[in-house]
């Protein structure tokens, strides 16, 4: 009998990236094996993918709830330990919250709830269950993301004084310049896909790993968001000033009309002794700049990097890893959770990264509404 | 009943970084199951191994003889269909010859045998067998890679005037220059390695690839090999011109003492129309050079990329994949070739890639030993 | 007799790197001959330095007036034609406006004046003496950035719709973080610096550019500034938010505190069609995204390229030039319209960029301590 | 009157873009003044050109001799003291054995000469003339050249153990494969061109870079050249493989038909501490590795470099200098030894240079010739 964490999905079928991207994350450390759950709430669909995947079907269930009812039936040793929740967006809180409810671990794609208030009662509910939760920030999990945040944890860019983040991106440009397109689109109607586009799909990933990798707090926001046309109900494009704990200013550049950009996630931190710069598209080089030093370019694998670091990477340098691998190292991260072995907090992004993410979402936007002043984020425990 | 294809491994328990590429890349497109195998000729290891990754036990057997044995008796539809050797390399031979004989696919890791004699009679082994083989020339699996292949053999270069792979690391200087470490080391002893070290470790990558990749085939080669001490009795370093057909001259450039070099793999092929540049380190760029306009460069995902490419990658452009993603792409390929389903010949590299890669690297030894001369490629079919 | 450009120099003796910048700008395409100046207000320096640099000494004068009150007393066929202004800040506006008032053409370093006030006078000033007149923003010299200008403005991009400049440099913290150097220092006293340091130093810069490469103009700024310590008087890094004509949105990041940066300077500019990026720090190469084609990469020198910018371009492809030459060529477009030549609209910047850099710092400054709220910048022509 | 040197110049008129090259160069530090030459054996051209540029025409010679000869009529102290040739290739030998012969300075574009016995020639003549000779061998000025070069000798790297160029252009194409203009072309001429084109133009450049960077001498080199037409006359590509001195091997890669590469000149240099690496189009970087150390990038500027590589540094970091600045280096430390100043033997490359570099043209054809086989390098001093 295996000892793997008996893993449930819920959406991710047919040709669904996050789906794939899920699945093989989870396999790529041998600790999680699928065992059932909610591919598509058409039937027929749902028992297909299940086979196309190689799943057996009897624990392929017709609907969420129904998952949940029968699980629970089973004895704990074959229940499903941990539910990966990839459904659209309006989904993800009643979803999680009642797995939470009743016992069950979570991974939730991001954002994680539609709005910041059930980001807070989603909270509530996790501290009454105590089970593990995660919010798949991915990028989180790159080996050289984890050694910067270490590297600033222990102090080797000394007092940190700017934070900078850009997340450019292009592929919105054949929908906005398309009046038809731009009305007509879930990703740009406000009651399918919440008060925010483009801060809310990358500005907030932006947020959350500013404070991951350099521990300051984003404390208050200034936001100009741009919508370019007077019919188009979402930004599709943002700028946020930003000032932290710490007294340290910063600013969060995002775009979905950057013509061109794939998606160029930049993220730089300087301190008074250092700065680190790090790109996504180019994961697995870390720049350290001194004042008057040769600029130091760390790649994963290497023993001069941190534990957390290292334990993201599989192979020796030169061996490029890349975003499944970065996504595996959250599912491992969640897995020691789970098994309760002891782990780094920089692992996951746990409920309190989520709860951020959307009040940041909520705040920009606020802060645009109203002539683009200072709005506070809130304090959440 | 799952409809995945069922997997054994050999070797690669424990800490194997060849074991854990291999099984994720087996997971990747949920195509595959493993069902048994033998990773450790210690038996506690070996079931222990098994254990540690989740693997019910009734299949892990004993030696690699047992295997063969008990599995022939299960009824083909639970049989092991193929078996993916990762033992150390004189083993490669004997297991593969076996499990070909006894109607087993193969997935093999380089180098496929240990000598040319060994390999050719593989081949004809395959012959009679007809079953799936594959050797793990991994970096043929990148998708940018697939792609320089497939603009090549569309002509976009025009015709063929340079080959150039440069395959530089510098892992080996701590062994080199320490005379009681080269002496013991098993990568420097021909009796457990074979004939060549740095070519025969990564020359013969540079010479699958420069193939793989151009279409032309290398007909000569003339070697400068070199040992640095003359107690050493194996190769760190080679450079080895190139005639090929077609009237084409090139050149691979291989070292293990390029210090401070990781995995330094670049290839280049230039035609009369234009030229084309891949670097294994970044692999998820192909620079395309014509004269005379602006430099181009392709990326995955995109739909201006081959079939071959597209089908390599999963995530949309600007969500780097990487080397477990180019081994997943391998393992892709042999199940559309086991399953019988329609695939194209550069998916996976096959016997003659194995073949040919052996006697590339007899010939580069002996061009050295003979005073760097010319010495002819034989050819196989 | 010579036909070259008699230029006079003022400042830039010893060992002023703008000095030599100069100097050899002027040169690059033999059309100058520096004939006199004042190199120091010493009168040992400098006489010293004219030696130094191999001039004779006759027409090097002991003060600015002096040299104008001598050299209007020369026949105007000897006399000094272009006086190139290199002293402190403070004095370019006495200099260039007597300059102008007497029939001299100038080339002015930048920041053109201390005040917007100032830069009122001296364009007022320019329009009654109709000579040439040129502000050195030296990075609108460079062959790409004028190619990156000629593209946008032949609508290679379609219609803009962001622009971003990010300027960050790292050198100030040895002052700013040591309590009595950041009082001393001259660069941080807004006596001797005028009103802003990062804004003023480089932020005018990143203004400047945007508005010469888009063709859009930037019509009102929200700056949130960053003095990093209450007994600090001057901004050492601002983000400052663009509104702009044509309905554009961008924004300006600037920093002296972006430890271990050096000279950090690029400019992003997205329009519906395609994007265009440059890198000062990389200044040969251009990059255009299209959205679903491959990035291409210009470069100097090729065909492809517009008149404007291999006019600028002295040597084929893959011979680098720099900064010498980018400044060498704002020298060559002086030329042209002293000699009545016909040339470019982007040769060289004009009053109107000094005058507008001037207005943008004073507004950056002003937006930032009315609490970070919008400020138009005033149309000149 | 000035204290600069009297520079003449042969060659270089018209449109020739060494004859900027060379002009710039010489103005960069303003140490040189032109007081005349032969642009161009055409009178007018010879004397419009000199106009062109500013020049009083009283010293433009109708011819080489008469240069000569109208040169030693006036006084020492007014007299040319140095000559810059760039004249076409076969002119290089006689108008530096002459000018040598009559005591004056020579600044001599490469190649130095047409054979190797001119070389050993002009070299004697040089030992009696006891003047300076420099041969521009331009690239070799570069700031992060010399630090590699002192970086090296300081032994940074620890002992030599490989050595590695690739210069690689695509500019040949459209002549080497229309039959009419391979057949014309002067540059495919033996008899006009000397005996070899790719090796003679850039295979020799990376000669003389190892050398100049690594200290370690070539001794024996084996070279497989390509002519791709057996019409054609001269080689256009070809791999030579080196041993050098200290046991240490290598390889020079040069081709000129290496499609849609501009300048691609590549230098690195493997000690047993660290490696070294260095890229003619991107000049202000040089790659320092290190096993299991972050890779350093050092760029010039910094006061963590050699004295030598300051010296040839302008601006601070991050104002990128280029091609035109390097050669200033090289007439910067011409300028030191006319002047008897102090200065590094790196400054510029000397007659020993020039001559062993038509030494390695004779033998990688001769090698070529006869069957690629290993032929070796004369020793000269």
């Amino acid at each position: 009998m295996s000892n793997k964490i008996r893993l449930g999905i819920l959406g991710g079928g047919g040709d669904s990236l996050i789906g794939i991207l899920h699945r093989v994350a989870s396999s790529m450390y041998d600790k999680y094996q699928i065992v059932g759950g909610v591919f598509n709430p058409n039937w027929e669909d749902n028992i297909g993918f299940a086979k196309q995947i190689g799943l057996p079907t009897n624990r392929i269930y017709k609907d969420f709830d129904t998952l949940i009812e029968e699980e629970l039936k089973l004895p704990e040793s074959e229940r499903i330990q941990v539910v990966s929740i990839l459904t659209p967006n309006f989904l993800h809180f009643p979803m999680a919250n009642k797995l939470l409810e009743n016992g069950f671990h979570v991974i939730c794609e991001k954002p994680m709830t539609t709005t910041y208030e059930e980001a807070k009662i989603l909270n509530q509910t996790l501290k009454k269950a105590q089970t593990v939760f995660a919010v798949t920030y991915t990028y989180t999990g790159y080996p050289m993301v984890r050694q910067m945040r270490e590297m600033i944890l222990n102090g080797e860019l000394g007092t940190i004084q700017k934070v900078d983040a850009q997340y450019y991106q292009g592929w919105i440009n054949p929908i906005i310049h398309d009046k038809e397109k731009r009305s007509s689109t879930w990703r740009l109607n406000p009651e399918k896909s919440g008060i925010s586009c483009c801060i809310g799909d990358i500005g907030t990933h932006a947020f959350d790993m500013l404070e991951f990798v350099s521990g300051v707090k984003i404390e208050s926001v200034l936001a100009d968001l741009n919508y370019l046309y007077s019919d188009n109900k979402m930004d599709i494009d943002g700028t946020v000033l930003l000032r932290c704990s710490k007294n340290v200013k910063g600013v969060i550049c995002s775009s979905q009309i950057a013509t061109g950009e794939e998606n160029s996630f930049i993220v730089k931190v300087y301190g008074d002794k250092a700065g680190l710069k790090w790109e996504q598209e180019n994961p697995n080089y870390l720049y350290l700049m001194e004042d008057g030093k040769p600029l130091r370019v760390l790649k994963p694998g290497h023993s001069y990097n941190s534990e957390l670091s290292l334990d993201g990477t599989k192979l020796p340098p030169g061996h490029p890893e890349g975003i499944f691998d970065s996504m595996g190292n959250i599912y491992k991260g969640v897995a020691k959770a789970i098994n309760k072995e002891p782990y780094n907090h920089g692992e996951f992004p746990t409920i309190i990264d989520g709860v951020r993410g959307m009040n940041f979402i909520e705040k920009a936007v606020e802060s645009h509404q109203k002539g683009n002043v200072w709005v506070d984020i809130e304090n959440v425990d």
